[in-house]
Parts: C-alpha cells; sequence; structure tokens
C-alpha cells in the first residue's frame, strides 16, 4: 500500500494569517503526510473550519487569543526534519551491519499502476530515500489500463522473492480494480505499510504485538519519544479517524496509556474536547481548523495536515500550512510541529524502519 | 473462545448501599458480564473505588448527590433480560425458517479443559442456551493434563466439520497451553466469539465488516438499538480497555458515530471524563466503582460489572451488583441497565446470533 496525493489540481483555502486574500472553499485540496486521499473528515468538518476562519474579527471573538497580542511563538519546534534524518543515519548504520553479518540488504517492491504524476514522485521520492540507506527498492510500473490479475500476479511473485521483505501498492489504483483484493494480497509479512486489517487488531488487542505500525502514526509516535513528551496517563485527542493515521494513531496513543478521544466529523464540540488534551495529534486535512481557541496551554500538538493554501507571494502560488493554525498554537502549546519539517519528513524514515525491520525479521538477524 | 469465572472462590467488597457492613479489599472478585477474567482496570484503579466508597459521609461529600436527597428512580430501566429472550425468540424462528428451506440447523462445538466448576456451568448454560432456540451443540470435554495438541486436535476437526459452524473454547485453559496459540488455531469462520485480531481489525477499520463482532460489547449496543438510544453525534464514555469488552465496545460506539473517550486504569480524572458522557459503557469489575458524582444527568448507562457483594441477607451470602452504583444512578440517568438481568443475558443471546449468522454464511441461506 502507499501513498497517494488526493488530486492532482490543488485548490485554496486561506491561511488564518492571510484573511484578507480570497478564500476557495470549493474544493479544499487535501493531503495529510501520508499523501492518501481525502479524509471523511473533511467532508463534514467544513463548516467548523469556515466558521473558525471566516474574519478576524470572529478570531478574536473566540475570547481565547486575541491575534494583536501575539508576539512571538513559545512553544518547542519538533522538528521532524531533523529527527526524520536522525533516523535514516541509524537505518543506514544498522543495515551497514546487516550486510556484513549476513550479507543481506533489505528489499522494497514498490508497484505504480498508471500515470499520475503525484504517484510517479511519490515512488521516485520513496526510491531515493531507499537508495540514501542501502535498501535494493525495486519498482513495476503497469499502464493505467493492466487488469487486476497482472497486479496480483506481481504481488504474488514478490509475495514470494525472498530478497524482497517490503511491499507497497501506490494508491490509488485504476477505478476499474478492486483497492481491497489488491491489498489483501500482500503477504502480511511485507505488508510493511501496516493497514492489513490483522495488524490493525494486533494494534488494538493488549498483550498482542502488529507485526507492522502504519508509518504515519508510527512517526506520530516516534516524535514524542524523541521530544521527552509522556505520554502516559496524558489525555489525548486525536482529530480524524482514518483508517491509515487517525485511527491507528488513537490506538498508538492508548497503547501508550494515554487517555484517548477521537473527534471526528459528527463530534459536536471538538474544540472543547481538544482544549482539554495534552497532547493532540489532528490529522484531518483542513487548513488552520485548529485555532487557539482549541489549544490548552502547555499542551503538544502534531500535526499530520500538509494543506495548500492560496499565497501570491509564493512562486508556486500557493504554500503549506498544517491543520493546526500554527501562528496561534504556537503562543499556547508547549511544543509543536511545523508544517511543513514535521510529520511529513517522519512517514518515509518510518517506511523504511518497517522495511528493515521486515528484512531482519525474515532472516532472523537481531 | 469462551467465558470463565475470574475465581472459583469469591471475596466480596461491600455495596455503597451498605457502608455499616465489613469492607473485603483484600481481593476483590470480578466477574464482567462476559465472565472471563480481571481485567487490568482492576489493578490500577482500586484506589478509585475505596475513596469512592469509603464512607457514606465521602460519599456525600462529593458535592454531587446526597444520599439522602435520594428518593426514587427516575431512570428507565433497560431490561436485558427480555431483550434477551426476544431476541432468542427471534432466533428460534429464523432458525425454524431456515431448517424448512434448506433442512441446515446451525452448530456450535464448545471445548472444555478440565474440571473448573464454573466452567462447567457456563458451558451446560450456553448447551441449554442452544438447544432453546434449535441450535445443535456439539461438546468435548477434556482431562485437565490434556496436551495442546489434543485441543488443536479437535478444533481441526471442528474447522473441517460442515455441520459445525461456530466454535468456543471455554476459558481459562489450564496453564500449560498456550491461550493465544489455541484460540487462534478457530478458524476464522467459526470463531463465534469474534476475539481473532483479524475480525478486530476490520471492527476498527472504516469501511471493513468484521465476519463476528464480539458478543458482550454486541449486547451493549444492541441493549441501545433497541430502547432507541441515539449513538450518533453522543459523548460516550467507555470504562476498561479489555480485549473481550471495553476496547471493542469503543469500537463499536466510535462505528456509528459516537466522540468515544476510553478511561481506564491510567486516567487521572475518570469520574470527570465520565461526567462528560451522554452514553456510558462500563466493564471493568469493580462494585459500585462508578457512583453518583460520575454520572451526567440525562445519560444512559450500560453496566458490564457483574460483582458479588457481601449480604448476611442474601441464602448465599452474597449478592451481585455492577459496576455503577445503581442506587445513585438510577437517580440521575435517564435509562440504566439493573444486574443481574442488563448485559448479562444479553452475552449468550449474541453468541446465539453470533452462530445463526456462522451458519447463515456457510450455507449462504438469506
Amino acid at each position: 500500500m502507499a501513498a497517494a496525493a488526493a488530486s492532482t489540481a490543488f485548490s485554496f483555502s486561506t491561511d488564518c494569517c492571510n484573511r484578507g486574500a480570497k478564500r476557495v472553499f470549493r474544493i479544499t485540496a487535501l493531503q495529510v503526510a501520508s499523501n492518501r486521499g481525502p479524509s471523511a473528515f473533511l467532508r463534514g468538518v467544513r463548516t467548523i473550519n469556515t466558521s473558525a476562519c471566516t474574519t478576524a474579527s470572529r478570531c478574536s471573538s473566540s475570547g481565547f487569543v486575541k491575534t494583536e497580542t501575539i508576539t512571538e511563538a513559545s512553544a518547542k519546534v519538533i522538528d521532524g526534519k531533523s529527527v526524520a534524518k536522525e533516523i535514516r543515519d541509524e537505518i543506514a548504520i544498522e543495515i551497514c551491519r546487516m550486510k556484513e553479518s549476513i550479507g543481506v540488504a533489505p528489499g522494497l517492491a514498490v508497484i505504480l499502476v498508471g500515470d499520475r504524476k503525484d504517484s510517479a514522485t511519490y515512488v521516485r521520492n520513496k526510491k531515493k530515500a531507499c537508495e540514501s540507506v542501502g535498501i535494493k527498492s525495486y519498482e513495476v510500473h503497469l499502464a493505467e489500463d493492466s487488469s487486476e490479475q497482472e497486479v496480483l500476479k506481481y504481488i504474488s511473485g514478490f509475495n514470494d522473492d525472498p530478497s524482497v521483505h517490503g511491499i507497497l501498492v501506490q494508491l490509488p489504483l485504476p477505478s476499474h480494480m478492486n483497492e481491497q483484493n489488491v491489498l489483501n494480497a500482500v503477504c502480511i509479512e511485507k505488508d510493511v505499510d501496516g493497514f492489513n486489517p490483522l495488524n490493525i487488531g494486533r494494534l488494538a488487542m493488549r498483550d498482542r504485538e502488529p507485526l507492522f505500525v502504519p508509518c504515519t502514526p508510527k512517526g506520530c509516535i516516534e516524535l514524542l519519544h524523541r521530544y521527552g513528551v509522556t505520554i502516559k496517563g496524558k489525555r489525548a485527542a486525536v482529530i480524524g479517524r482514518s483508517n491509515i493515521v487517525g485511527m491507528p494513531a488513537a490506538l498508538l496513543l492508548q497503547r501508550e496509556d494515554a487517555t484517548v478521544t477521537v473527534v471526528h466529523s459528527r463530534t459536536k464540540n471538538p474544540e472543547e474536547i481538544t482544549r482539554e488534551a495534552d497532547i493532540v495529534i489532528s490529522a484531518v486535512g483542513q487548513p488552520n481548523m485548529l485555532r487557539g481557541s482549541w489549544i490548552k496551554p502547555g499542551s503538544v500538538i502534531i500535526d499530520v495536515g500538509i494543506n495548500p493554501v492560496e499565497d501570491s507571494k509564493s512562486p508556486r502560488g500557493y504554500r503549506l500550512v498544517g491543520d493546526v493554525c500554527y501562528e496561534e498554537a504556537s503562543q499556547l502549546a508547549s511544543a509543536i510541529t511545523p508544517v511543513p519539517g514535521g510529520v511529513g519528513p517522519m512517514t518515509i524514515a518510518m517506511l523504511l524502519l518497517n522495511t528493515l525491520v521486515a528484512a531482519k525479521r525474515a532472516n532472523n538477524f537481531k
């Protein structure tokens, strides 16, 4: 399984720090750090976003943070880019040790079907990342009109190939294919994305261990660990309940003894609930949805959203922001991930780590 | 998989309505409706219970409910016994239709190892319940010193037997057996307890359907449905996070669009969080832990706990109470399950229903 942008054609919402600009709510482009499709949350909560971000006066009228009073950020910046680099370096060292000891390098196979540019970019980035740490990458690129049977044939081949330890099917697949059928064909020992229901079940159950933890939520927790954030006994809010990020993130936090509330599109008072949380993981794909009034002072904020907002000053015409209004939240939180440079770089690092884990397990290498 | 008491030798905690009696906190006997072993919650929250229930004055000093002011219960009683009867009648009719149409009766196999009296009682009760609706039951009773291999041999036989649609291994197994190995041997199509991680994973994931939903949490949700309780958009607190009740109950509530918080032994302010909930499912096995001060007025309370408390007036010397102080909660809640007669009877009804579902699925009978 793998990453895919919500849409090749972005459109933009305004940034909360850019209120004079034209707001385009027609389609809010979505791209959580996992680079998957739009979460269901978006469809339900668009109104929350619009009401929160409509005007400067509304923002101030929340009575929580007056933007005028904001002078400088107090939160520690959780630098995902540098942590991801650190992890990639650790992986590279471990792979060297593995090669020297048993002569085996981890292998990751990626299957790409069709000609989506965004998918091609993701596959290229993964390939590069693999090379940088010493993972051998195998790529199959099939035509858009390939049959499901053909894809299954390649998966079956990789399942049987002992030099391949992880298999990713780049999503989305062409609409004539059954995504679940295809993904279920990847054997669980090579399902480095960790989305196999058996893995998710083990993640949910006490005294069971998943073979792989999904990359983006694993990256979120790893950031908390590396920044010494205590999880046990803390209140946590996970905003969004996607199979890819929100749901497994909530299970991971609960495994570490947080008291977790999952906030979603049907939650009536998301702001109030989020404000109770010591740790917030947001994965909804709504630019700047979490204003200052959502943030408990001293809390830790992990922002999984990567949303383009219109920006005439940028050469590209847009810039990327998170689900959290960084400007406001960073005044209140004790630590916060930036966007970009927060969770994003962690996803590929965790994919590399899962591939290494798969290779070690397959070779019984400790 | 199946039910087993926490201990054959009960000891007793006091009822909150029986404060003069001797309190024995040495061992608090535990028996949630699923009749499984003690939850981890108990070990962590004993202090919560003792502080909440120590004396009448403490109870009043919570400032929430003064017991003196309690006159009569206002909550609707959620009558699990009668709902379970209704469901068993529906199952019996459906089984008649199935027999008449395709000549097949559902079959449930139960494997019992050893001579625990409580386990024998549970197996007997299940057998009786099966007979009452027309499910054929198959029983294997093995000696305490049987080998794991022997148990696996019987499971394998039942897996292959087309007249058996559901398989239960009565827990606990003797300590020389690996419970996970044994339970994993039951093929997923016959795992009517729904505890296979693949089922739990599907339960957690959106757009996936579990083959079976675990019986006790399924019974809780069924009670909410049959009493017309709206779940969508409500705040829910699930107290306890066991694999058997708490965790799957939380997943079920979330599937129905509640905003769920799982409260557990490491939660710092369980009372406050529970008081925010419109729906509470408690499965901790702590007698009367949830006092009036935990209950939001108008909320709906599903009490999974079945805990014996000392009662000199009872011929048995004890009586059964829930996790919730019924006397206090029923003044505040809009609806509440009694103990006994609430969730308890629903568990076996759901087991029968899962067995019927398994048989229909195996025979492609709609």
